[in-house]
C-alpha cells in the first residue's frame, strides 16, 4: 500500500499501565511520520522455555486490557491465538488475530482465525521454506476471509539462532502481503538456557534490508524498560528510540517500495 | 529398560479394518520377537500441509475405533493430542498421549496432557536444540506426572529436508528415555508440493544408526498398502517387509544396550 | 570510503575480446556514477564442479589478457589466485589478489598473497562463522600487509543452496572493509547436477539488502551474453543491465553508508 | 572388503618418537583385531585457524619422519597434501595421499595426486552434498587412476558446529568405498576462538552409528597424551583408550557389513 504498516508494543500485556505508556508513545509517532499503527501486546506467552517464566494476564484478563486500551486510545489492536476455541473470544476485541509461527501448520487454528473474519496475520515457522507458506495462506483463504498475510521472522538453520534468508520476502509476497518481525527475528531460541536470548544490537540492519528488499510492513516490540521486562527483554527496541529507529527504517521503506 | 519399545501402526485411522489388520500382524511380530507393542493411529492430522488432504475421522470417530482396536487385541495405544481440550477425553482411550513435534513447546498441551496421568511421549521440534527439550520435560514431571519421554524425529538444516543429527540420542537421554522415530525423520516436508514426500530407502539406515548409537524404543509408521495410505505413504514401512525390519534392528539394538 | 566500490567483469576470461567489450562499458558506466571500478575475471576455475568443465585459458595465457586489458582500459584489474606459487607472477600484473571462499584457511595462500605487498581480497568460506574471518584478516596483516578486506558470497546451511546472513556484514565490517559478492550468493551447488545453478532473480533483492544493511563495495559478475558464457552463465547479469542494477544499488549504498 | 580398515595416528608430525610410539602401539592392536591399518600423520596443518598455531615439520621434514615409521613399522602411511607441488614428492614416501576437506573440489590437486598413482583418499567437503562427491571422485578417476575412495567427516549446517548426516554414508557408497572420520565429525570450528574445539565424548556414539549404517572403515586420530598436543588435542581419542574403542566399533561394523 501506500503507507509503512507498523505493528507494535510490549511482548506480554504486563498491565494496563505499560500498555497505555507504550500505546501512547506509538501512536505519535506513527501519526507524526504517516504510518498505520496497529497496538500489540500478547494476553499469553504460550509457548516460553520453561514453565516458571512469567506467561502474561490470561484470556479474559487480557483482552479486558486491550480493549481498554483500544477505547483509549482508537487503534487496532493485533494478538496472538493459541488454540482454536480463542478465536471467536479474542475477536470480539482485535482486528487482527496473529497466528504463532510454531503454530503456522495447525489447520484448525487457522481455520478458526479465518472463521472470525477478522485480519489474520501468519507467522512463517522457523521450519518452513518460503514456498510453503502459500498452503497456510490457503488454509485461510479457503474459509472465504481474503485478509490473510505473513510475517517473516527468521529460519531454524542450526543451533539456538535464527537466520533470515531475504529471499523469503520476495517468493512469499508473489501471494500475500509481508511483515518482517525486526525483533524475534534477533531472537536466540535457547540462547540463554532457560530463556531465548537476543542480538538486540542487528535490529536496524536486518529492519534496513528488508525494508530495501521490499516489504509491507513491520513488527517491532519494544517496550519503554526493555531491563524490566517480563518476556523478550534482549531483543525488544527501547520505546525511547523507536522514532529514530522508525524514521531510518522509512526512508528505505520508500526507496524499496518504489522498485 | 530390559525390552525395547516399538510404537507402530498407520499413520492416520483411516478404518476400523485397517487398524485391526494392522495391528494383529504387528502384536504377533512382536511377540515373537520380545519387543514391547504399542499400536499408534492418529485420530486427526491437524497440521497437513494443505487443507484439502485428508486428515482422519476425527475425535470422537478416531477415539471409537482406537477404543474397539483396544479391546480386540489387548495392547496399549498410543495417539496423538493438538489442543489441551483435547487431552482428557482422549485419555479415557489411549495410554500415551503424543505431542507433535510443532506443539513441543505449548505449556498448556504440556500441561493438560501431564494432567491424565498417562504417560506423555513428547517428539522434539524440527527447530529444537536438543538440550532445550528439557524445558518440555520439566513441563510434564512439574504437573507431577514422572512418566515422560522424548522421541527424535530430524531437525531442519534447510529447506524440504530434515536432518538427524545423531548426538541428539545421548544429549536427551541424560534426562529422559528416548525413542527414535524412523519414518518421520526420512520425511521430505514440502517436498512434493502440497504434501510432504519421503525417502523410505533411508529408513533400514538412520534405524540401524539410532539403535547402535542407543535408544530406548523405535516409532514406525507402517500400512499393509502404502502406495494407497491416505497420509505418509512414501515415508510408511510396508507391513510385509516390518518382520525382518524389526530382526535386523533388534540386533544392533541389543548391542547398543550394552554399552 | 567516500566512493562505492565495483570489481566487475566476467567469471572466467573467455578471450581478449570478451574482457575489452566487458570492461569497455563497465568503466565508462562507473564513470558516469562516480563508481571505483575494478576489472574482474579468472585466468582459471580451477574448483568447477567437473572436471570437464571449462577452466580458464591458464595462467600465462591469461595474465597475459589481463594485461593487455588493463593497458587498454587503464582500470585496477583482481583475479583469483588458488595455489601459493602463483601469487608473485600474478602480482606482476594485477593490483588485488583475490583468495577463493574454500581457500580461505590456507595458511600458506594467504601469506604469499600478502607478500606481494598488493591488496588482498579474501572471499568467505561457505563454511566460516564471520567472526572468525578474523583469522584469515590475520594471516595476511601479519605478514606486514595492512591491505586486506573481506567478501560475503553466502553460507551453506543446507544442500545445493546457500543462505546470506545479513548479520555477517556489521560483524566482519568491525575489523575489515566487507564487499558483498551479489553473483555467488545466488549460486546453487550442484544444483544443476555436473554444473551450479543461479537464481538471478534474486540478485537485486540481495544486493539492495547488503547496501542498505552497509558494505564498502560490490562484486558482481557480468557478461554480454550470458546464456553463452563457459562459466556461471544462470547467474551472471547480463551488461546491458548493469547500469540501471548500480543506479539502483547506489541509491541505498549512499543511504547505508551515513548511518 | 573382509576386514575393516582403520587410518589412525596423532594429527600432526610432532616428533619422530611420538609417530613411532603411537603406530607401534596401533599396529599391535590392529594385528590383534585384524584390522588392516594405514599410518596416519600430518607434515603441515595448512589450514589452521590462526596463523600462530603449530603447524608440523613441513614438506621435507615431515616426510623424513613418515619415511623412517614406514621402515621401523612396516606399515603403509597416508597424509595430507595441500598444493599440487607437492604430490610427487609425497607420493615418493606414502602410500595413500587424503585430500583435506576444504580443497575437495581443487581439479589441479585431485589430477596431481591421481597422476601419482597412489591411492587417494578426498574428505569430503563441509559445503558438499553428498551426491556432488561424484564429480571429485571422476577428477581422479578420470586421470586413469581407479583407487579413490571418500571420507565422511560432517557438514556445516550452522556456526561452530558440524553435523554428520549418516545418509551420506550410502550415498557415496553407490560410488566408492566410503570412510567415517570419526575425530573431525566431533571438531567445533572455531568453537574455541583461535582453535577449534572437540567433543570426544560424542565419539563412540557416531562412530558406531556409521558402523551400523555401513562403511569400509574408520578413520581416528589418536594420541598418548591428547592434553599436550600440538594440534586437534579436543578430539583425538586417548591411545590408551583405542583398543577397547576399536572391540566395540569392531562388533557393530562386522553386523553392518552383513546386511
Amino acid at each position: 500500500g501506500d503507507r509503512m504498516v507498523l505493528f507494535s508494543g510490549p511482548c506480554v500485556v504486563e498491565s494496563y499501565d505499560l500498555c497505555l505508556e507504550t500505546g501512547t508513545r506509538m501512536k505519535a509517532i506513527c501519526e507524526e511520520l504517516d504510518i498505520d499503527y496497529v497496538f500489540k501486546s500478547s494476553f499469553d506467552k504460550a509457548n516460553r522455555t520453561a514453565a516458571t517464566s512469567y506467561r502474561g494476564p490470561s484470556l479474559e484478563g487480557g483482552l479486558e486490557i486491550l480493549s481498554r486500551v483500544k477505547q483509549a486510545l482508537h487503534v487496532p489492536i493485533v494478538t496472538d491465538v493459541h488454540e482454536s476455541y480463542q478465536c471467536a473470544e479474542v475477536a470480539t476485541v482485535v482486528d487482527v488475530l496473529q497466528i504463532p509461527a510454531y503454530l503456522c501448520r495447525q489447520t484448525d487454528l487457522l481455520k478458526a482465525a479465518a472463521r472470525t473474519g477478522k485480519a489474520v496475520k501468519v507467522k512463517k515457522g522457523q521450519f518452513m521454506a518460503p514456498e510453503d507458506m502459500k498452503y497456510a495462506v490457503d488454509k485461510v483463504r479457503n474459509e472465504g476471509n481474503p485478509n490473510v498475510f505473513l510475517t517473516e521472522r527468521g529460519i531454524s538453520f542450526g543451533y539456538h539462532t535464527l537466520v533470515v534468508d531475504m529471499r523469503s520476502l520476495p517468493i512469499m509476497r508473489k501471494f500475500t502481503p509481508v511483515v518482517f518481525d525486526v525483533t524475534h527475528s534477533i531472537q536466540q531460541p535457547g540462547g540463554r538456557g532457560a530463556t531465548s536470548g537476543g542480538q538486540r544490537e542487528f535490529a536496524p540492519f536486518l529492519a534496513r534490508a528488508a525494508a530495501a528488499v521490499g516489504v509491507d510492513g513491520f513488527f517491532i516490540e519494544t517496550h519503554p524498560r526493555p531491563e524490566k521486562a517480563l518476556s523478550d527483554g534482549p531483543n525488544m527496541i527501547p520505546l525511547r528510540e523507536m522514532e529514530d529507529f522508525l524514521r531510518m527504517l522509512q526512508r528505505y521503506w520508500k526507496m524499496g517500495r518504489e522498485e
